[in-house]
């Protein structure tokens, strides 16, 4: 099957928006919407790097579509588009192909996104997945930064923490079997649903996708600040609790794609009760302080950081 | 040097738009231009597929960028920002990061486009490149397609054609060396100048990056028509003419980054006479009909289509 008909045939029933051209043009074309500003964000996967490669291939495509919108959401914007750009190996032929358009779609209708264009080239090694994706925020409000955090903003956290660090040892026969830990780390759940509590609340924030000390370090380093974080605070999944109690390793795990956001303590009580009305789990676990240190405690008692706060791409 | 302090070393300089934010943000932000829609458009370039590997490191980058610019001009838009992926062996270290920035660099002033986000992280194997570029049209004249063209416009062509599939047998050793042709390769020059000219005549258009007969028959199969091309106009270089007399070849060679745009009979006198004032070259080629069929005459005689039209990605 050649380039044009593996176009037409799994990715142009993707794209249904008039800009995209039924994928048959060079370029897509978007008249922004108004009063709104475009917040983008381009991600590169690679096969044995970010994922195994002997995954479902839907669940590969959804891993990748999840980790863009993710950072849109971190952003307070709602997701729009995306470009899909894939170097296929000989190894994803027709049937991984099938699969692996058909998680896209589930996807695009969960998030309310549209594929708007891409590339598909030959790769003779293995699979890299390049997303680019396109949301909205409005004017007004603009895009929430990592750099806006004030000294005496509390630090929350979306949903659990670690839950990807462990189903990656899972994924990798070093823990024994737990589906739940597993799925956190093969199919993260981007925190879409939070954007218009960012816009409302959040003075800096981002996705936890390094490691929340890592992470937690970018705030820090683009605010001007220092933290205090108490880690006796870290909301465990109860699947989590069962297989460690090293809180520190799952702050420095990656892979759990939850927010991190800091928010002004006048707001402390009224983001609490929105997020509860909208059934949405959020733990306030640290603030923001002086200085440019993360300082950690656990249980009042001060604890040294890790000298690896997460992952990084090492050449 | 691990991945945050590449991006800030070679990266950051790169982008310098308020709403890049020094790169230290997960995505960036764009107000878009207030009577103007958006071109977008993402290719990717993998090692020993689109490049071979041992190029100096700043004319890869200036390939991989301009490619993407030629694909904004041949949508009659203006190049604006851009989005870059690596994926980076170990074996592309500072010194070829510094040589590839710096290509970059020099590219960003020439055709006025800003970096504005991407990712770098580890590929195991081989460089792969991803650039999501874009550009603006007047949201009046909307974006020149591939699909507007229509029987009895006439087709033209920019610069001239082949030069790059000879480069490309001259950097493979096949060919003996010519500076000219293996520039031609290496160094596409994106018809951006051009793109005023499309917005203002073209009915169809695309950028001739596979080989002029199968983009012809991309323009023929979205625009619904046929077209007759007359090989013995093709617009060939000098030095090409020294290498081959085999016009079938270069017409089925890829890689030129020449405009090919239909555009109606009537506009012919004003369009070559503007293209001239401004020092372009441009040469019709032949004409859009009837039909669906792509006829090739050679001097008013009759000769069949290549087996083979043009460059395909087969897995």
């Amino acid at each position: 099957m050649n380039e044009f008909a593996r176009i037409a045939t799994y990715f142009a029933p993707l794209a249904k928006e008039a800009g995209a051209f039924g994928l048959k043009d060079d370029a897509a074309l978007i008249a922004p919407a108004s009063g709104k500003q475009m917040v983008i964000t381009q991600d590169t996967l690679v096969e044995s790097v970010h994922f195994i490669g002997n995954e479902n291939p839907a669940l590969i495509a959804q891993k990748a579509l999840r980790t863009s919108l993710s950072d849109l959401a971190a952003k307070g914007s709602n997701p729009a588009y995306y470009f899909l750009s894939l170097s296929l190996p000989s190894s994803c032929g027709e049937a991984w192909l099938t699969q692996f358009s058909a998680g896209l779609k589930q996807d695009q209708i969960r998030y309310g996104i549209a594929l708007m264009g891409g590339d598909t080239t030959y790769s003779p090694d293995r699979l890299v997945i390049t997303i680019t994706a396109i949301g909205y925020v409005k004017s007004s409000k603009g895009m929430v930064q990592r750099s806006g955090g004030k000294m005496g903003d509390l630090l929350y956290v979306t949903g659990t923490i670690g839950d990807a660090y462990l189903g990656l040892q899972i994924a990798q026969g070093k823990l024994s079997h737990n589906d739940y830990l597993l799925k956190r780390y093969q199919l993260p759940e981007p925190r879409t649903i939070f954007a218009p509590f960012l816009a409302d609340y959040a003075t800096a924030c981002l996705d936890v996708s390094d490691g929340l000390l890592q992470d937690l370090s970018h705030i820090c380093n683009a605010s001007e600040v220092g933290a205090v974080l108490q880690l006796e605070k870290l909301p465990l999944s109860e699947a989590a609790e069962t297989f460690t109690s090293d809180r520190l390793a799952l702050a420095a795990g990656g892979d759990d794609y939850e927010l991190l956001f800091s928010a002004s303590p006048y707001a402390h009580a009224k983001l609490m009760r929105d997020a509860g009305k909208a059934g949405l789990r959020l733990t306030q676990i640290g603030e923001l302080t002086a200085g440019s240190e993360i300082k950690l405690f656990d249980h009042g008692e001060r604890i040294p950081l890790p000298a690896t706060l997460g992952y990084q791409h090492m050449l």
